[in-house]
């Protein structure tokens, strides 16, 4: 909480364009109440600065940030995805309270240094030791507060180590045990949350770790209260496999068919995702969010966004594991590796051929939808999270408005970003 | 040139690992003399510091840094690199001696402030509106020397606007029109550098621009004089189509079979080329130089990494069209591409599994090799070219020596990197 604002900065990112002379109006409870050129006298001068609405993470683990560096080494050849997850199993043996609080802190500081304002916590570590309890979750809330970022904490469901398998080692840390015991874990995180920064999501962790019928009913209890809901989605092909062994369906055909889909559902990764399954999906609404650097990292693999971006589908963005944290970056590689793999530029560019506002829009507005939040642009209503952005750094020289946002997101990296807002509070970010 | 120095940081690359307790002599000439564990006085003690090789940037091509946001709007639908190579065109006919300045200092600063220490100037772009004169070449030693890089100016020769096609626009600016003329300009040029950071290489543009008896006679002269040697090869499919017609052969058989490579040879980009012609064109000794940035970016495609690892070829590392600086992301874009491309993880590992060795080792040595420099190691008779890394960053947080190096590359960007040594002189280069 702050007191009112009034603020201008050289330019503002006005949902189309970067506009000067844009005053925005913030009350004392964050949210902006006017937008444009107006006479009150300003508050906060951002004197070689241009502002762009904050960066939503629809997907993070911040306890990953704990890997930094580590499951990088291949001894016995190269590596995959399931190796990878082994190096993260023995992570989350090791999780206490007070390592768990300090991975998050870390993650959510690295991601306000990126410009993110908002991060959907895809929350599944829940239990220390005891393999019971919930402790850590509020833990996560608890480290966000303490960050001052926005969360919406994303509450995993987990039951099964795979379709119809017990859980195993580090995976009884996530253990879920009952629909009820969920809910009133939910039911207790309501009662804690601060509602100004702090909103809850339901999440099924995957198809491999909750039975459909489970999934089924979770997602209709999400849909009763009103809350968004978000699922791992054939990240890697044996989850098809193993999916379509005990269901004869894939994953997303099972979404399509046996959940009603929404904008408010959104299924993370979708990188083998068969065309019609994909297809189908969008039009009833679903969200797909890409996390390039660690779908990369990982070596998932690419998803099919040429078929995304012609359906309309709503894209949105996340940091997932954490191993590098640069909103920017993200963006970029999400057009780059379309790049690459079809030989075009500009797949992810809007039908007037711009490319920045398309990526900036997946970064922010999908983001938000995805979330459930009045979030993501610098407009009436809307809560006053903000990036902004120095005009005087040497990766900007020469910028001209008409392309500056292109030049952002393709040429820049954190150091550009010199302060955040988050609901009216600023934060001084760079290094 | 300065004093001499004794460095000491917390940690040091030392080749195969981070150190501490290492200490670094530099003569007054900028080369290392000693390194080890020693009594001498410390004279520059860097706390908080670790110590890499200078990154050395074997492929940019300076002025393209006026590019950065231009051409990333596609009204036309997806663009590709030849409508590309249309906006830098668009550039090259409003080069004058101020702005080629400008630009090029530009590209120098932020390349040090992204670790690199020595930039390989692929220079192209040799003439003013004249279409003569060769006014642009000193211009860009000029640039290096203020910024304080170290530079191996790359002189290109450019006859052909594609096999057998006059110079048209902008190419105009590029001609070199004889053997003669170069290599008197070679000469005028040799006797214009500070030999103590600025070296000559030779350049085919391409099999597009040069040709094959100009190419032979020229590499043969380049030889004579022990030069290094750079040629873009196979970036595109079409320059494949167009020498396939033209000469019945691919260009990188013509490199095999027509030219002496040795290890002074450096093929940048090699996109596309066929396996068989890579084998043997690495078994010759010849240097592939990627450029994973600017790759992406054009949607060149991804080259044969695999074969390249598997076949022990020297891979180097070029920013090439300078549209984003940061030798980091170079570094796992490298990696990361071929994950995406393989959905295997540790693609560029050593065969005792490490990851980061390797690719620092293409960032650094590699570099140096395509170059013709005693560089990349810090070690006794190298230069002093060193890279300061901030070990108290958020990015590096719980940083451990033995996964340190991983950390920085697939964790970290430019905010990192706090000062950089080019021959003994420092620079503090963060925002």
């Amino acid at each position: 909480m702050s007191l009112e604002q009034i603020i201008e900065a050289d330019l503002t990112w006005t949902g189309e364009a970067f506009e000067p002379g844009v005053r925005i109006k913030v009350n004392e409870k964050g949210v902006i109440t006017e937008v444009g050129v107006f006479e009150d006298a300003v508050t906060t001068r951002l004197a070689g600065r241009a502002l762009l609405p904050g960066f939503v993470n629809a997907h993070s683990h911040a306890f990953q940030r704990g890997l930094r560096g580590l499951g990088e080494s291949f001894p016995k050849g190269v590596g995959s995805f399931w190796t990878w997850r082994e190096a993260m199993y023995d992570l989350v043996e090791r999780l206490d309270e007070k390592l768990i609080y300090e991975l998050s802190t870390q993650a959510f500081r690295e991601m306000l240094a990126s410009g993110i304002t908002t991060v959907g916590e895809f929350h599944y570590a829940h239990h220390d030791a005891s393999e019971s309890g919930f402790a850590f979750d509020e833990i996560i809330l608890k480290a966000a507060a303490e960050v001052g970022i926005r969360i919406v904490l994303l509450e995993a469901y987990y039951e099964t180590g795979g379709i119809g398998k017990p859980l195993e080692r580090g995976q009884k840390r996530f253990a879920t045990r009952s629909l009820d015991e969920y809910w009133a874990q939910m039911d207790r995180l309501e009662a804690m949350i601060d509602t100004s920064m702090q909103s809850l999501g339901v999440v099924a962790h995957s198809i491999r770790a909750v039975p459909r019928d489970t999934l089924i009913a979770l997602h209709e209890e999400s849909r009763k209260r009103g809350l968004v809901f978000h699922m791992h989605v054939e990240e890697q092909p044996r989850e098809i496999e193993d999916c379509l062994d005990a269901y004869h369906q894939t994953p997303m055909a099972i979404i399509n068919e046996s959940l009603s889909v929404d904008p408010r559902f959104t299924s993370v990764h979708c990188t083998h995702t068969a065309e019609s399954d994909l297809k189908e999906y969008i039009e009833q609404g679903g969200n797909v969010c890409l996390c390039p650097l660690t779908e990369a990292n990982l070596g998932d693999g690419l998803a099919n966004v040429p078929l995304l971006m012609r359906e309309g589908g709503h894209i949105c963005i996340g940091t997932d594991s954490n191993s590098r944290l640069c909103f920017l970056e993200e963006m970029r590689l999400l057009e780059y590796g379309q790049r690459l793999r079809h030989q075009e530029r500009g797949v992810c560019a809007a039908d007037d051929g711009k490319l920045g506002a398309p990526l900036l829009t997946m970064a922010t507005m999908n983001g938000a939808r995805s979330l459930g939040l009045k979030a993501g642009r610098i407009a009436k209503d809307n809560v006053a999270d903000l990036v902004s952005i120095d005009l005087e750094v040497p990766c900007l020289q020469r910028w001209e408005a008409s392309t500056l946002l292109e030049g952002i997101i393709l040429g820049c990296g954190n150091d550009v970003i010199s302060e955040v807002c988050v609901g009216g509070t600023w934060h001084r970010t760079r290094v």
